[in-house]
């Protein structure tokens, strides 16, 4: 037997495309069942002894506090111990190792990487690699450049999945993307993952330079998936489920070219509330800069900051996934016997 | 009944004035208490399961070695597992999100911020922040500017009412305060502290340039607090309980006005211990310099060492009240079956 | 009863002469044994419950993310919470403090200071100092300089131990050392070390400018260990039970005089394992350049990968060690009722 065949369903964690519609009900379950066991201290300690054995690494040659601090918190929520390595210059590259041994080196004290790089590819490459040892350890990809993002994505899922529990779930609902929608990776994975749900129907807001690519209309065409595209957000507001904001990626502008955009126009402020049906919601992946004002933040549509949390919270059912101890947190017998 | 309603008696914990006697006492028998109860491996094993379900954030963007780890082993000896932001660089912040929504994003995290910044009312700032959201946390000022440090004051407290303890308590006794008392925040704070005291007297001990503010002064005179001033430590010397010595706090000058001070009359040599009475106690917060020779160190008078340790129990102790498991300390029964 | 009286078989961890058989057969056959206490979940458990209540500082002011990996895993294998200074610059040395006092400081948190600096001797002074407080702590050194890195010889006899186990162990074995013998600190170490076993010979394979010191030389000689000097690689390999390739330490270069050493003589390629008897290991302390090719990675002989990891569990036997633990991990009884 491969080392393939004895893996459960879910080992190295490195696109978005992996995860078919069972597998994200499953995860989004988890999650909702991880939150409440760990309301109670009882329950708290009983996830932390689930993985007590286990350590991981968080190699982040890309910074990126959020994401950082987040899957850290998973983490330990599941006793998992960490180690990090932020800051690609203190590694031992400088005595001229090579990328992939300095990784196979962190790897062997520890039982799952957690990495976030520049370099697109970087995590497959990396998957690829340890597998071909004799001690692979899962791969969790936190971001590979502009290419793949994939527990943002699950975490956006979760989001809506968790606000539409009551009525009916995701399937059927209306989603507003808005913004530099050329450029977001998140949302381009969202919209991968759509193709999972019945009667989604997608709305893009963008200014005309930042439509969203080609390939995802093919895509959502070749899925069977109704898409238009609009420059006007209150227009199409009042016909919305969830509306998702984004920023404008300028940080990958090559000679300033995000200036001539006017942005505001992609702008959700206080005065949009009146017009969003009650049951909305209204979701970014953060940080937010002008895009979304303040004043919308005590509206109870506002999600934004319990998508933050839930990001920690899937990342928890990703691990647990990874470790096979689903059952442990699911099963009945096991909840009445330990929590 | 509004959150605040609902809290213990330290929730934030802002600035010394917050503190009344009743708390003082409070935390300083804790403290004592932690430090017997984590002795012994079973005490230890029991205090680190009180809180092994809390998560902390330290966020430091200010760099400080000694405090940062003072309350990381602090948090540790609670069972609170720890995350950090130490290099303000690694934040998102660069992708233009505000402060606010920075620290908001932490905390969501978390169970308890403990925060040093360069900027005086910044952990006001973000408390108040925070109380306004869904998931308010504490916030614990490690160090604002040249504002507060009330974490400091509250170690030197313990300190002396550890070391008097079988003479009274710190009611009653004569502190000078020596050295720079124009910039030093721990002997203003510490000052400050004193209202809650009964009998005690200060003596300021400083070069002409650098005497203690006129504010304190005028706080001691409105609390009937007896002080003098002078430039004779060795004169003083003689009838004091406590000296509370201080380095010159010379990263404030702006054109190196420090250097034209001799500092030498306000540094505490092996010699001065021959005057000093028997009970008496030598006190420094660190880092030191020349103002007080290491030939001191291993007079049983010297308690700066004990007094930077001090500062990780009383930690430990703030943390338990912020938490509300004191009684699970302190409290007989839960001694006899679990310690 | 001095505290030096009181303390078990290892206490401070300065220098690799420091080890006579008797305590290495020990500290390898305690690692054999938590290799295995460690692989199922309760046994990892176990050892984390023996020094939950011990408490780490890595203060490592000389970068080297491998060897700090590998004690900070270490660490938390034997549960002991890890606190780490890696760049000086946080240090309160900036307000003029000397090192001492800064060592101390962190020491008053903490149950044992592990520590890598680029100053040779600065681990021996600092245990020094340490034993003249009134609370001293175990100093572990991690790397001082080109002076010693003892637990790095530590793991290299328990890579030769554990490979050669069933082959009677290290005694009477031909060990060849490949490179810069000159500079290589690991293989001047090792050499050292070689007094405690029986009947091993010694080869050192390496460019005329970069031959094994006559200091080392006059120490086998002085011992009776033979050793013999060549620089034909293949022509020597049949006769090896171990060959150990170190790199070009070419940082300690004056003005790029490495460049001119032909090293490509001093690699292990694939075409040398034809000529490598069945039963020799190769080993390397990586990280590796050009000397040792990835081709030979998977041939069951490369022993590197594994002693890599070897060395974190030597570090738990170490830190077992220093904390008089190892009959709770080696005692049948202690065994059978825990694990």
């Amino acid at each position: 037997m491969s080392k393939t065949e004895s893996r459960g369903p879910l080992y190295h964690v490195l696109r978005a495309q992996q995860f078919d519609r069972a597998l994200l009900d499953r995860l989004c379950d988890l999650t909702t069942r991880i939150r409440k066991v760990a309301k109670v201290k009882e329950g708290a300690d009983y996830l932390q002894s689930l993985l007590s054995n286990k350590r991981a690494i968080l190699y982040f040659t890309q910074p990126s506090t959020r994401t950082f601090l987040s899957f850290q918190n998973a983490c330990h929520i599941l006793g998992i111990r960490t180690s990090e390595i932020r800051d690609p210059s203190t590694s031992s590259e400088y005595k001229g190792e090579s990328p992939e041994d300095a990784i196979r080196t962190f790897s062997s004290y520890v039982d799952v990487i957690i990495m976030r790089s520049p370099i697109a590819g970087f995590a497959d490459r990396t998957a690829a690699m340890l597998d071909e040892t004799d001690r692979p350890v899962p791969v969790i990809n936190a971001g590979s450049g502009k290419d793949q993002h994939p527990t943002q994505a699950l975490l956006d899922i979760y989001t809506l999945y968790r606000s539409f529990k009551d009525r009916g779930g995701i399937d059927g609902k209306t989603i507003a993307m808005v913004g530099d929608l050329a450029r977001g990776r998140t949302v381009r994975s969202l919209s991968y993952l759509m193709k999972n749900y019945r009667g989604v129907r997608l709305i893009f807001v963008a200014p005309p330079s930042r439509r969203m690519g080609d390939d995802i209309k093919g895509f959502l065409d070749k899925m069977g998936i109704p898409w238009k595209e609009t420059e006007d957000l209150a227009g199409i507001l009042p016909e919305v489920d969830a509306v998702y904001m984004t920023r404008l990626q300028d940080e990958y502008d090559e000679a300033g070219e995000s200036k001539k955009i006017d942005y505001d126009k992609f702008a959700f402020r206080p005065e949009h509330l009146e017009i969003l049906p009650e049951t909305a919601i209204v979701m970014h992946p953060l940080p937010r800069r002008n895009e979304l004002h303040p004043g919308v933040d005590k509206d109870p549509r506002a999600k934004y900051w319990r998508q933050e949390r839930n990001g920690m919270w899937m990342r928890v059912a990703i691990l647990a996934a990874i470790f096979g101890i689903e059952k442990d947190i699911l099963d009945p017998y096991g909840r009445s016997s330990h929590v």
